[in-house]
């Protein structure tokens, strides 16, 4: 089974490493950036492009990891290339007819934040597949499979209501973290003493309900402590945004029964 | 030697078994509700009183583990009995100055969230001393040691601004996450699909700079997704506080560099 690889940033290139070490052959690798497309190549053996028209139409499925605003556009370009190919793209909000122009297309969307400062473990992250045929379903499902232990099939409509909570859950949960240590460099106190509560605070929350399990002075509706915390944030770290956000999370916390 | 308990909440009954659990003996508990307190008391073989006339004097160290707002005025009741006791609070954000009406005082902040429901791991819990005598301290810091293998002296200035720090990257990821999984809940989707999410996310955060990690649409300027989002929390989910927070959040993160 030959794959191609459109996109070399995060997502493609934990794609490209997961898939060649499951044993599959990455064939190529697609960036408008050729030096990024080659970086990402020459890891697996690939050859790295950058232009469609490079392209082999002689490949058993595409994978867009591009951003979300450019999959129709992509989509469109390679449909005039490699018009029999399966092709899916990887993104949690994006709909599956958004590759509508493709003949056999489908979703290969792995929940999970990727950075290319850490490996991540692809067996325990769930992948979403969907296809319009039932025969490349099973085939995502089968690659999908021997890279992780968490296959599930989601409609469009469901995907998109996962990206959504995934985003307060990890992107929203992350920029916390990093006033958080913003917080502690300005102060000069050491982050790392916040490590156990973090990851306690994450652990909770895969064995608890979250609403039940919320500490904290606004829960208290402890007005002294929210003050004099809104009075660091303002007058001392002079930092407007952080109080606005932590004005509207303890006005919100407080609503909480 | 003996140690009395005041409160009966999270904080004082994860204190209480964890002191308990190192061969503390835990001689008196003491909260308003009786029931509360003789609750907690039962496990540890202690007597459980709801008057501050009940108490004994003859203990070696008084622990109030109540409510920030209540430190100042119970430590005010306590001083007319306990004169010559040791008296620490547990509190993150107040200062060991509104002990000042104590001759010994001191502060005993274990930086963690503690809830009912979940019991904890006591050693790998920062706990963040203070003490108005080198004497105290030390057997203060004594007993942190047998609870913990990461105790520090910190002022109540540096104090202060770690539990700033703790509100963002636990109380404020935590209702990121009860947000996802109330989106979850309204979507009949599966929540625990993000556990290994929210445990990566965590994780990165101890490992990694977390404004160096940081995705997902907002970061990517994405506006397409953002707008999507925004309309879901807004016409399907119907749910202004959440949309506002979204909006708010995406902003900042739009703001990173």
């Amino acid at each position: 089974m030959k794959i191609t690889m459109i996109g070399a940033g995060r997502v493609a290139t934990h794609l490209v490493k997961g898939l060649h070490a499951c044993g599959y052959k990455i064939h190529q690798v697609y960036s408008r950036n050729l030096a990024s497309a080659s970086e990402l190549a020459s890891t697996v053996n690939a050859c790295a492009v950058n232009t469609i028209a490079q392209l082999d139409k002689n490949v058993d499925l595409v994978i867009l990891a591009i951003s979300d605003q450019a999959i129709e556009e992509v989509a469109h370009q390679l449909s005039l290339y490699l018009s029999d190919v399966l092709m899916v793209h990887t993104s949690g909000s994006t709909a599956l007819n958004k590759l509508s122009i493709c003949f056999r297309r489908g979703v290969f969307y792995p929940l999970q934040t990727f950075s290319l400062e850490k490996d991540v473990n692809w067996q325990s992250i769930p992948i979403l597949l969907e296809a319009n045929s039932d025969q490349d379903l099973i085939q995502l499902k089968e690659i999908a499979r021997n890279l992780s232990n968490k296959v599930y099939c989601y409609d469009s409509a469901q995907r998109l209501s996962l990206h959504l909570a995934a985003v307060f859950a990890c992107n929203f949960s992350n920029y916390c973290y990093d006033i958080a240590h913003q917080i502690t460099q300005e102060k000069q106190v050491d982050f790392s003493l916040l490590h156990p509560l973090i990851l306690e605070t994450a652990q909770k929350a895969t064995v608890c309900t979250p609403k039940e399990v919320q500490t904290g002075p606004a829960k208290r509706h402890d007005e002294k402590i929210l003050q004099l915390h809104e009075h660091i944030l303002e007058s001392d770290l002079k930092q407007s945004e952080w109080l606005a956000l932590y004005c509207l999370m303890s006005e919100q916390i407080k609503g909480i029964h």
